[in-house]
C-alpha cells in the first residue's frame, strides 16, 4: 500500500521555496517522497524558469544533487499566469509508504503516478512522435500508480515542449523541418499531441484519428488531459491522478466537465463524482471535504456564451483571453468549491469542450 | 399608473444601433419613451465616445432635433470594458403610460427615475459640490420615480464628468485649483463624490462624514450605488431603481450584496430579494423568470480572497485590474442567473465593500 | 494646371474635428476640394470608427449629403496606433485650380490622385482578385495625378478591407471560402495584396510573382507602397502621391528607405530625394522646408537590428510589436525632419525590407 | 594604476549566462576582477529575479562562496524592460591592474567605483535617509575610482530599494509608516531619492533644496544620474563613473543631455564630450570608436514633444509608457552611435529633463 497527497503550498513570489523548505525541515515532507511539483505561479514564461531554478536550487540541497539534475529526478511542472482571483502556490505531489489498515478493503482510493518521455529532436515537438511518447508516457503513469482501469481515472497532467529559435535553428541546420517556425503555433501543437496522446491511451481516440485531427478538428479531444508548454523542457513530463485499490490515501478523486465557463453544474458533477453527495443547497458544507483542485480553462476556445456574444478574443485584451478565460472559470469552480487556491490552466488545444472545461476535484474520503 | 421595463439589446460594436432602430421601425419602443440608455460596451474610452454618437445619430433623427442635444434629452451612459464573458449590449430604459389594473392593489413594482444635476465647473468636479448635487439628484429621481420610502430604492446608477488636460487648464486659467491634476485619481474622485452623493440621499453616510471620507476612507460606502465617469460629460445622470406601488410594470427588483467576487450567496440574496422563491438547487427553473442585472464590481479592491493572495493588483496586468476584476464576478453572477448579458461596472470607490460588488437583479413578478 | 497640398491638422482626440471645421468655415479649404484625408489616431479600431463617423458627421453637412455617403465621396483613411511620440492629426488632401505660372516650365511638382476599387466579396479579400483591383485602380490615380511615368511615383497609400465574423459567416453561407478564418491574418492578407497590387502597377513585381508570394515569400515587395486594412471597407482606396508638370503645386515628393528602424541615412536619402541639398551637419536649416512625412513600419518584421538580438516580437508586449516598431522608426525619423507630426503606418506585409520602412517626404520646393 | 573596462556579453535570455562563464572560462575575466554588473535584461520583474538569481548561482561556483552572498560581493544591477530595438546583454564591470605606461600622463581616462549603502529600514526608503546615505555612497564611489573633481564624472547610476507589501506590513507592526503605501509611487519615491543623493553628492542639488523637492518639483533633477528600483534589494548600490588620471584604461567617458526623445544633437554633445570630434556626417566613421553607452529615458514625462501632442501616456498602452519611452530615445541614439547594445533605464523622477534624458558614452580613447 501506497499513501498519496498533493500538498497546498503558498507562495510569496516565484522564487518562494520557504513554504516547501519549512515542510523539508520539519520532517513533514521528506525530501524522496516528492515525486512531482506543480506550481501555479504568478508572471508569464520568465516567471515560470524563475520558479524552476528556485525550487532546483532549494532540492538540490535536500537531494544531494546538481541544481540540474532536480528536474530529472523531479517533474517540475509551472504553471505562469495566476489571473483574477487565482492563488499562487505550489502542489507537491507526495508518494510514500502507507499503512495496509488505512483504506477499506476493495474501496478504490486517489493515487497518482509520474513518468516521463524521452528528450524530443526539436523535429519531433508537436507531432504524431510527441503523441506516441506521451500514449506510452501515461500507460506507464497508469502502471506506477497501480490503476489498471482507464475508467479509475480522472486526470492527466502533461508538461510538454515548447519550440526556441534556437531550437528551430538547430533543426534546420541539420536539414530537418520542425511542425512550425510560428513560435505561438508551435506551443499549440505540443499541447495538442500531447493531449491526443493522453486521449489515445485513455481510449477517447483512435491513434490515427488523433493524428489528423492534431491542429486541424479541435473538437476531437480529451476529457482528462490538461497539457501546458514551455521552452524549459524539450520532453514531456505526465502526472495521472485516479483512484485505486492499492491506494491507503485519505483522499478519493473525481471530474467533471463545464460546458462553459459558468457552468457550475460540471463543478458540482466533478464534487459528486469524486464520492461527496452534494447539491448547490448544502454545498458549504461539504465545502471542507475539499482537498485540492485542477482546472482547465478552453473559455477563450469560442467568441460567445450561451447565445450571447463576447469579445473574448476580439477586444483589445484579446492577447490575454486565455488569462481572462482562466479567472472567469476559476470564478466559477471557486464559487463552488470556497478555496481560491487551486491549479488552473490555459492553452486548451484538444483538451475540454471549447469554451468550457475539465474540472478534476480530490476530496476527502474520510 | 405608469408601466416600466428596461430593454436588452444585444449590440455587434459599439456603434451598433441596429437594434435599437429595429425596434423603433417596428414601433415596439417609441422614441419619446426613452428616459435613459445604459450601453455595456467593448472597447476603452473611444468606445464609449463611438457608441454615444452613433446613438446621439439616430436618436437625433428620431426625436427631431440636432445631434448635440440628444445626451441632453435622454442621459446616455455609456459603460466600457467588455470582460470575460460580459455580453454587449444596449439597455434602453421605456417608461410609458401602464394600465391601472395590471398590478394588484399596493403590491409595489418596478419603476425607475432619471435626473441630471447642472454642468459642473472644472474645480468643482469630484468635491462635495458634487456630492452635494448629486444627492439632490437622487432624491429627485425617487420623486420622479415616485418612490417615497428609501426602503424600496435597489440600484442608483450615477454617471458622471471625468476631468481632461483642457479642462484642468481651464480652471488654472481662471485662478482656479482641480481636485488632482493626476487623471487617473480624477475619475475615482468623481466616481467616489457620486457615490457619496447617492448615499447621503438614501440616509447610508451622513453628509459630514461623506465630505470627510471622499478618497480618504473607502469602507465608507454605499450599497445602493454604482457609479462611473466619463469625460464625455460634465454633470451627473442619476438612474434610481426600485419598486413603486404607483408603477404598473411587470418587474419586480431586489439587490444583494456580494462579499467577494466568488460569492454566489449574495446573487442568491438579490434574487430573494427580488420575490423569487429561490435556493441554489432550483435556480435553473427560476432563471426565466429574471429580466436584468446590474453588478457593481469592487473586486479589484483587496489583494486577497478568503485569506488567499491573489495578484490582481499586482501582476503584469494589474493596470487592467478593473477589466480583470469585472470578469471574476461577472462569471459568478452568471452561473447563477444563467444570461450573461448584465450590466457589469468597475471603479469601486465608495461603492460595494472593498472585494466584492452590489448586485440588483430585475424578475417577472407575475 | 492644378495645385496640391496636405494639410497637417491637429486632433485632441479622434473625434476632433474642430481644426478642419475652422479651416472650413475660414475658407482657407473649400469641402469640394477635399480629395482625401489620412487620420493619424490614438486609440485603436473602434477610434479609427470613431474619427470616421466624427468626420462623416461634419462633412455631411459641409457637402450636403448623408453621413452615408461621405466616405463614398471621400475616402477616410484612418491610421490607427499613435505610438511613442507620433502626434495625432489629420492630413486633408487638397486639390484646387493653381495657377498656370507658379510652376517653372517642366519642373515636376507634387501632386496626387486618387482612385476607390469596387468592393469585394468576402471571398474576393485579400486574394489575387484585390491584387489586380488595386493594380487597376493604383494606374487610374497616377493617371488623375497626371503622372504618366512610374518613375514619378514616391508613395502610394492603400486602405483596404478586412474581414469580419459576419463576413465570412455571409460567404459561407454561399458555400464560398474565404482566404482564412483567421481574423489576424486576414488583415494581412488584406494589407499584403494592396501591396502587391501597386508592387504590380508600378512595374515593381510582375503578376504572377505577386500571386504566388503572397504571404508566402515577404521578401517580394513594394518600394513605394503603405498599405493598411480595416474592418469599416469592402474595398481599397488608393493614394498616389509623385510629381507631375501639370502640377502647380509648391511642394516635391521624395522617397527613401530605412534599412532598420534606426538608419537615419534612409531619411536623409528621402530628403535629398524630394530636392533639398543636405547631409546630417545642415538637417536643422532645411527642417523648415519639409512639409509632411509618410512612414512604413516593418520594425517588427525581424527578431534582429544590426546582428543584435531584439525582443519585440517575443517579450509580453509582442502583441503590439507593431505599435513599438513605431514608436521605434517615427523616433528616427522624426530625429531628422524635426516635426513629430506625420503620417506612421504599420502592417508591413510586402512593403519596405523587413525591419526597416518606407520614408516619403514632401518638401517646399521654392 | 588600475584598467577598467565594461564588457558587453549578449544574453539570450534572463537566466542566460552562458557568455560571462565562457569569459571566465577563458580566462579573459577572473571572478575577482568582476565589480559589479549591469543586466539589460527582457521581461519584467520576476525576469531581473530571475537574471539575479541565474548569475548567483554561476558566480557563487566562481568565487567559492554561497549563492546568497554574491549580490553583497558584486553588486547585480538588473534592468528590466528590452523595448524596441533594445538588445538584451549583460555589462560586466571589470577592474585590475592596469599598466602604468598605458595612459599618457596627466591624461584622463575611463574609471569607476562602486559603493553601497546599509540596508534600509521600510521606513527609510525613499525618504531623506537614502538621500543622505546616496550622497555618501556616491562620495565613496568616487574615492574609489580616484576621482577627486565632480567636474570629472559623467554618470552616476543607483540602483535602490522598493517596498513590497511584507516590508510595509513589516513597518507597520512596528508603528511606523512608510513613505507610501501605493507601491507604485513607493518605486518613484526611491528612484527620486536615489538621483537626489547623487544630486547632493555632486553639487547639483543642495540637501535641504533635494529633501523638499522629493517628488514635489520633479524640474529640480541630477543630470548624470541614472536611477532604477527593485523589489530585490533593501538597499542602493551605486556605481560612479567618470574619468581618473589615476586610470590606465583604453576608455574615456563623456556625457550630453537629450532635450527630448529624439534630440540627436544630445547624444553628439555626449560623443564630442566624450573626446571624439564628431559630427552627424561623419558618425559611421566614429561609430567603431563608440564603445559603450548608458542612457536614461524621462521620454514619458511629458505630453507633447516640440509642441506636438503625443499620447505616451494617456493612449491604451499608457501603463506601458515608461517602456514606449525607452523604444523612443533607444532608437535616436542608436541611430547615432550604431550599435543597439546598450544600457536604458526608464524611471526618470528626478533624473534628466521631462521627456528627455541623459547620455552617457565611452569612447576608445586611442
Amino acid at each position: 500500500m501506497k499513501d498519496y497527497r498533493v500538498y497546498k503550498i503558498p507562495t510569496d513570489s516565484p522564487e518562494d521555496v520557504s513554504g516547501l523548505k519549512d515542510l523539508l525541515n520539519s520532517k513533514e515532507i521528506k525530501p524522496e517522497e516528492i515525486v512531482a511539483i506543480m506550481n501555479m505561479t504568478e508572471g508569464l514564461g520568465f516567471a515560470r524558469g524563475y520558479a524552476n531554478l528556485a525550487h532546483s536550487v532549494l532540492l538540490a540541497e535536500e537531494l544531494g544533487c546538481t541544481i540540474e539534475e532536480v528536474p530529472r529526478k523531479i517533474p517540475l511542472i509551472m504553471i505562469g499566469g495566476c489571473s483574477g482571483l487565482v492563488a499562487p502556490y505550489s502542489a507537491v505531489f507526495v508518494e510514500r509508504e502507507g499503512k495496509e489498515e488505512t483504506a477499506k478493503k476493495d474501496e478504490k482510493r486517489f493515487a497518482f503516478g509520474v513518468s516521463v518521455t524521452r528528450d524530443f529532436k526539436p523535429e519531433e515537438q508537436g507531432t504524431s512522435v510527441q503523441i506516441e511518447a506521451v500514449k506510452d508516457a501515461t500507460l506507464d503513469a497508469m502502471k506506477k500508480a497501480r490503476i489498471a482501469d482507464v475508467k479509475d481515472i480522472h486526470c492527466v497532467q502533461v508538461k510538454g515542449p515548447w519550440l526556441t529559435p534556437a531550437l528551430i535553428a538547430e533543426a534546420e541546420k541539420r536539414g530537418e523541418k520542425v511542425v512550425t517556425n510560428n513560435l505561438d503555433l508551435a506551443g499549440g501543437y505540443s499541447r495538442g499531441a500531447s493531449a491526443l496522446g493522453a486521449a489515445v491511451a485513455l481510449g477517447e481516440v483512435r491513434s490515427n484519428q488523433a493524428k489528423d485531427a492534431l491542429l486541424e478538428d479541435l473538437t476531437v479531444h480529451s476529457s482528462f488531459a490538461s497539457a501546458s508548454s514551455g521552452t524549459e523542457r524539450t520532453n514531456c513530463a505526465v502526472i495521472v491522478m485516479g483512484n485505486s485499490t492499492h491506494s491507503s490515501s485519505k483522499y478519493r478523486i473525481g471530474h467533471g466537465i463545464m460546458k462553459d465557463g459558468a457552468d457550475a453544474a460540471g463543478v458540482i458533477e466533478a464534487i459528486k463524482n469524486a464520492g461527496l453527495n452534494t447539491g448547490l443547497d448544502n454545498i458549504e458544507s461539504v465545502q471542507q471535504k475539499i482537498d485540492h483542485v485542477f482546472v482547465k480553462s478552453a473559455v477563450d476556445g469560442t467568441g460567445s456564451c450561451r447565445g450571447r456574444r463576447h469579445v473574448l478574443t476580439s477586444d483589445f485584451l484579446a492577447p490575454y483571453s486565455w488569462l481572462l478565460g482562466k479567472a472567469v472559470i476559476h470564478a466559477t469552480v471557486t464559487s463552488i468549491v470556497g478555496d481560491p487556491m487551486m491549479q488552473v490552466s490555459g492553452g486548451f488545444e484538444h483538451q475540454g469542450p471549447l469554451g468550457g472545461g475539465l474540472v478534476a476535484v480530490i476530496t476527502l474520503a474520510d
